[in-house]
């Protein structure tokens, strides 16, 4: 028995949810979780369906091909499937803050991460030791202003060793170029430390201090050619007062950062979320 | 068009919910919302499905008979079915805070709670006031320690004359006999001043205040013959400090209360809560 | 035993609260709370004190003028002085949602708020009903394109006549000019309906769901000349979902907003509010 | 230029702050924090206050000796001193969980923690590989029903050979005897995974879910001698909804308890709490 994760969406019409059951139904598959969403303005369908089910290698494939000849094809259905063995390839980006990087080696070296955490890759050597405690591989490429595209293309070279598809920007100071962000297409992961769309872009906990806000958060989302406008995943927030100063500020947001990070690496590695529209639809 | 709400549960079984689905397909119903769950434990399946179709009240009861006939009978299947314009028949109990009181008859006047609220009673005559105000009849039923049977005669016979299937207890500050509350299962809604099941019975803040917790909480529950025992609906918190007294307590709660109770009051009305096993599975 | 609060500010310096404090003393004043706080980047200290006493009208006067000529002077503090009869004058402005006026009505009629309200002023006759129905004066001020400073010269009158200090705007949605705003410094509380800065301006919640944020929030400010743009005096949130539609971020933030807006007011009634740099310090 | 804080309750009695802010400012002390607060229940007098002053060793103790004289004899004063060399000497106790010991190690790695960690402890031997990887020594003391004594023996001896005055219970999974207690009062902090008092003693996680509670918490407590009676450090609180089983629970959970337990034990470094009546002062 495997389990089997299926990500579908199509534009809306009666009877797409009886028709996909059934069709689970025929072949034998047990439907342990299905979840579905309609976008009512745009009129798409989503579900989120998991199944258990004896398959062969051959026997999936079929499973494959019928289901989008039988489905995809009348209901203009796309669908991914994810067997339970196909666990997300992920790489590590970081700067010199150490405490997403902590938050995510720890919850993966106890086994509550869903993935292969292949490397961790940094413009700094500051955090070499940690991902060398929790037994990483480490890799630095140095970006200066003069470099950037060279840099990008050693880094590119790694992903592709390494069959990267997802990576996590745990409080990576550097932005990617559209070139790179296409190559990845929400499969990047970020973390931005503010309640977005507030404070995008730099220094996020200074501004929200200068203005005065009573309330401080923090956004993890795929990264998109629009700096720190992609679909947000998840956020969170937490209080500040007019005692808190910048430094009060910073502190208290890495708790945040740390945490609202790991709930969307989570919700990805298990496949959760689809994105429409630069929107995520995050089954729960 | 009419929208019919249909709430069932029954032994989880494979093909339930294509059969369902099914059934709806082909009586030209359009479902616009369908969620679903399985509790895992008991083996459950729950599912709340909202259709609109064309219906004539005979057609209605065609629907009814042979839905209980083909999946009724063969999946073991309980459904409530509810017509759009079947809105819950309202009484609010109080005694002699307002702000609950002041909350559901804003929120009725505006048109957002999907009910009919045919009276206010009360052990005082206290908020007589507010009721008229909103243009809501009051009755004023004393409770004495001798009288309870009495007065409980009396309630009972004005919820039978308004024909009142739903009550809501806004901080009703006396103890339903069991008798009356088995009339009324999971129909009346109750708001408690706790995080329960800390604090349950009398003076949850000042227990709270004594305990010094960091944490207050209102919790909104069905009434069952266990004093603060039933299923819970809602709850919500609010921080409280060290700084706070128990008077900053009952201000703090207050607006909890209000805010809980008014949540569960609209799930209840939206036909959103089923009920199983001491617990309510609200789909949203 | 007259209560007397005390908001005072002034370049921060070693012995300020000492002195104040023997000031106090020496005056038999009985100090009931005393919070302080310096703004380190500006070197800026800001107190509140709440004292007990027995004041004559003459008393208070010397009280007052010596206050100022012992530590005023050579402090270069400022400080305002509040016996507890000076409750805030209001006048609450709507337009047409009645949710924040229902709350505001409500909780004055309860007692819960430490002021006077003298009219509720609307650019619509739709509250009429509900001002009335709390036996509140309502006055309506049509504002067209054309007649906006006719109008806003209408409404000063009427501030006037009733020597209003306080204003609410409990979701009035119309601008208000620079020439009315600075007659009010810091005397104008607003509700947004959006987590400010994010979604300033109209239609903020559509704003909130076309961005596809996970939680939505409302914030409640002093007006200034910049739209959305004063200092800040709460702030709340709520999580939204991928499922819930543009109506849902309104219903879910309807909750919202009057919470916040009433726990400003009553900040601002209790006197706890300062405000210094566009920003608030809020006692607790 | 050296940092002292002191921590002082009383009696309350008018002058109190005036005569101590007095004696720092004569002392050339310089005042950068100050907050107090008065229980007007138990009419008792706490302050916090941090000041900046040259102090030799020699000038420390004459500071201490005249204020205990000028000021703890006439208002029956105490108060403790900490100089900001002075910091928790911390053992911390761990079973089977990790993700707590996690979080300490990281932060205090990363130099977030004002205190030296002298050891982890642990009746297993499975979090021996984190305390290494972290390079902190690991101590295994298997508890059996029959050698508690003689494992608490050994525990307090290796408490004593390093010189401990703070210990974190990081999910330590077994119960301390009175004796233990009492050597440590205030200093033994506790992580209990619900929102006490709800759910005391064990599995809180599946009472929780047998109670069906929509908010699932996490309690930071100095221990005493009544099992999750202590006084309450710091709690929050995650949502939970019919969907989330018991792993559910215990995974949502996991992220509460790290981060309330974190919170906790800066406060307790920072030197924040004071504890009085099993209720503790958190001054902020």
């Amino acid at each position: 028995m495997k389990r089997l994760t299926l990500l579908m969406y199509c534009p809306d019409k009666k009877g797409i949810i009886a028709d996909v059951t059934q069709y689970i139904n025929r072949f034998n598959g047990n439907i342990i979780y299905i979840d579905q969403y309609v976008d009512r303005l745009e009129k798409v369908f989503f579900m989120r369906v998991v199944v258990e089910k004896n398959f062969s290698s051959n026997s999936f494939d079929s499973f494959k091909n019928s289901f989008n000849q039988e489905l995809g094809m009348p209901y203009k259905l796309k669908c991914d499937f994810f067997l339970e063995d196909q666990i997300p390839q992920l790489a590590v980006f970081v700067s010199k803050y150490e405490h997403c990087l902590y938050d995510i080696l720890s919850q993966y070296q106890s086994g509550k991460l869903t993935c292969k955490i292949h490397f961790v890759l940094s413009n700094h050597e500051k955090l070499k030791n940690i991902a060398e405690q929790f037994k990483i591989p480490f890799y630095h490429i140095p970006i200066l202003k003069k470099n950037t595209e060279k840099a990008e293309a050693q880094q590119l070279k790694l992903l592709k060793k390494y069959k990267i598809d997802s990576i996590v920007l745990a409080r990576y100071m550097q932005i990617l170029s559209s070139n790179f962000v296409n190559i990845y297409p929400n499969q990047i992961i970020n973390i931005h430390h503010s309640f977005l769309p507030a404070f995008p872009g730099a220094k996020p906990y200074h501004s929200a201090f200068n203005r005065g806000v009573k309330i401080i958060g923090a956004t993890s989302h795929y990264v998109t050619d629009e700096l720190d406008g992609g679909p947000i995943i998840e956020q969170d927030i937490v209080r500040v007062s007019h005692e808190n100063e910048v430094d009060d500020f910073i502190a208290k947001g890495r708790d945040l950062e740390r945490i609202v990070l790991l709930r969307a690496l989570k919700q990805h590695c298990d496949r959760k979320i689809m994105v429409y529209n630069n929107k995520t639809i995050v089954f729960n």
